[in-house]
Order: structure tokens, then sequence, then C-alpha cells
């Protein structure tokens, strides 16, 4: 089928992805536009996992600053060449990854990151959660892992749904692939600081 | 004696202190402009240590980035009100500190800041170059004493000459206190973040 020129527009604004690709997408989808965005969507993530290996040492440091100084974030973010560590858009992504650590506060980059410790504390406190609401023993492991979902979310950064994406659906993890899809490089977040002023501090 | 206008005018625009106590010091002084600038900067740190007891939890949380993304810094400068934290020339303070941070990579904030461990690996590091270069057994711990300032200066930020004062001779602590002796509020360098691209990296 032949899809509107119009309907590849739209979907090429939303995804970023390139008007051919787009194209494709739409036309696998019989021009259901929500469709052709999963479509691309995993194309990207396919894309990213195989530069997933690639050395990144070239990068940006960038950082933001919250509610006239209140809150900052430090963020340094990988890519493979100084061309594309200087192009407009990478530069926006890391701006938009650190404002996202500062509205979010993750403990952890990625999934694994998260420490076998932090991980066994957590499932013991959704573990007494489940079973002080009365859930029976047989489906308490299942009920965990669930939630255990909902934990990742919030505590590690390329889990957490991208703040400035109004549709909800897309990961910080699946903005980074569709970067990766576009350039064509590997791109990393390497690490990140996040300081909020007196946080921490012993109250007086 | 009695001084010019334009003396003190000029002793305030170097020391950031009230016009009164710059006429004050340069009376004084004898009228020496140097001299007037020490008599300052001692009354400031005299002042700095009365306040420093005093709790520090407003502030400003402010970042510098420096070769276009290719380094940054994210430093949390904390005051004791928010009528200061809002002060531009305390701003200012916390932009001076974030660049003075990205130009010189200090390891710690304070002397007192710098472990035992590191401290007993640089005495034995110093004693072996002493050592190497011929001195005599019983000058060494005085040699090294000596090279520990040096060390202190590089390594912790409160004693770093300030990179923009001309006159190299006010360091950050220094600075700092001027500050503390202006506004009235004991005013601390909490935390710091230093991230440059590639840094520490396993090299491909």
């Amino acid at each position: 089928m032949s899809v509107s020129a119009e309907l590849v527009k739209k979907l090429r604004e939303i995804s970023g992805a390139p008007m051919l690709e787009c194209k494709k997408a739409l036309e696998e989808a019989g021009g259901d536009q929500e469709k052709a965005f999963t479509i691309l969507r995993k194309r990207g993530q396919a894309l990213a996992a195989k530069k997933a290996g690639r050395v990144t040492s070239e990068g940006v440091v960038g950082s933001y600053i919250h509610a006239g100084g209140k809150m900052g974030v430090l963020i340094e973010v990988n890519c493979e060449s100084d061309f594309v560590a200087r192009n407009e858009e990478f530069q926006q992504l890391v701006h938009d990854l650190a404002m996202q650590v500062c509205a979010t506060d993750p403990r952890f980059i990625r999934k694994d990151d998260v420490t076998e410790e932090v991980l066994q504390r957590e499932k013991e406190i959704l573990k007494e959660q489940a079973t002080a609401s009365g859930k029976p023993e047989a489906v308490l492991d299942r009920i965990v892992e669930g939630r255990l979902g909902k934990f990742y979310e919030e505590a590690c950064l390329y889990e957490q749904h991208f703040i400035k994406d109004t549709t909800g659906a897309m990961t910080i993890g699946e903005l980074i692939a569709s970067k990766i899809a576009k350039f064509g490089e590997n791109i990393t977040v390497r690490r990140f600081a996040r300081f909020k002023v007196g946080e921490g501090m012993p109250s007086a």
C-alpha cells in the first residue's frame, strides 16, 4: 500500500528516523502510525545492540541547573567521534539527559549497575509488602518480579520514561537507541553527578 | 594620616571590602596599598574564623563547562540564607570556584580532607626524592615538610592560588574569607564533581 507524504512527515517528526525508514515502516504497518513507530523503535534497538560493543571515547560533558541553582546535574555522554560530539542534536541529547537526571534522580545508569545488595534488599521489601497485603505464598515470587520492573523503571536511567516524550511510551534507553540508529555510532551515558542544595545534610 | 579617596576606591576594587574598612586599613598602613590589602585579608580571615561554626544549609549549585563540553564541573557552595544565595556576587563566587576546579583539578576541598593514607604515601615519595637527590639524612624531614606545603597548595582547593587573582597572592581560602567578611555569613564549599571526556577510560 502507499502512504501519504503527510503521514511520513509526521512519523519522521515523532521518531527522528530518516524519511525512507518512516515510509517503509508505515507501509509495513498498513498506515497505522502507532504500529509504524513501534517497528521503528525495534529497528533502532536492533541497530543499537549491534553497535553496543564499540568503543566510545569521545563525547560531551553537559550540565543542567534547575530552579535558580538549587539543584544541578553534570553528565558525561560518550560517542565514537568528535564529529558526532559536535553535532547539535547530540548536544541536545546530552542536555535532555541532564534534565532527565535532575527531574527523576536515578540511582543507577543501567539495570546491570544495580548492585546485588540493593537488589536483594528491594526484593525483601517487596515480598514483605506483598505478604502484609495478604497475598498467598504461592504467588509471592511472581508479584515481586512484577513489582521489581517498577523499581528498575524508577531507579535506572535507561529504564525510565523520557520526561519530554509526550506519548509516555519512549524510555531513555530507546531515546538513546534512536540516536545510535541516526548517527550510526555507539552512544553511552558514562557517569553523572546530581547535587541538591542541603541534601543529605544533618539537620541543625 | 589622611589617604586620598582615589586610593580608597582602588583598594575597594581589589579587595571588595567596604569603603570604610579600606580607608581604615590604608590609614593603618600609612597609605601603602599592598600592606593595606594584607591587613584587610587578615581581618577577613579573622572574621571568617568566627563564622566557621555556623550552619550553612542554603546555597547554590553551579556548573562550568569548558572547551565546548570536553570538561565540566558541578559544585555546591553553601551559605546561611537564601538572601545571600540569590546575591549576584555570591553567584559569581560560585562560578569562579567552578572555573577554578575545572582549571586546577584539586583532589580535596580542604587540608583536613586529605586522608591519612594519601598523606603518608606523599611523604614517602617526597622523602625518596630528597634522598635520591643526595640530601643529608638530618634535614630530610624538614625538606619533606617544606615540600608538603607545595602538595597542599596543589591538591586542596582552599590552599590553591585563585587563578583570576592577578596579584597571585590570594588563595581560594582567602577569597572565600573575604566574601564571608562581606556578607557576614559563613560560606563553605561542600562538594564538587569534575568530568573530563574519556578520562580514566581503559585505552582501546
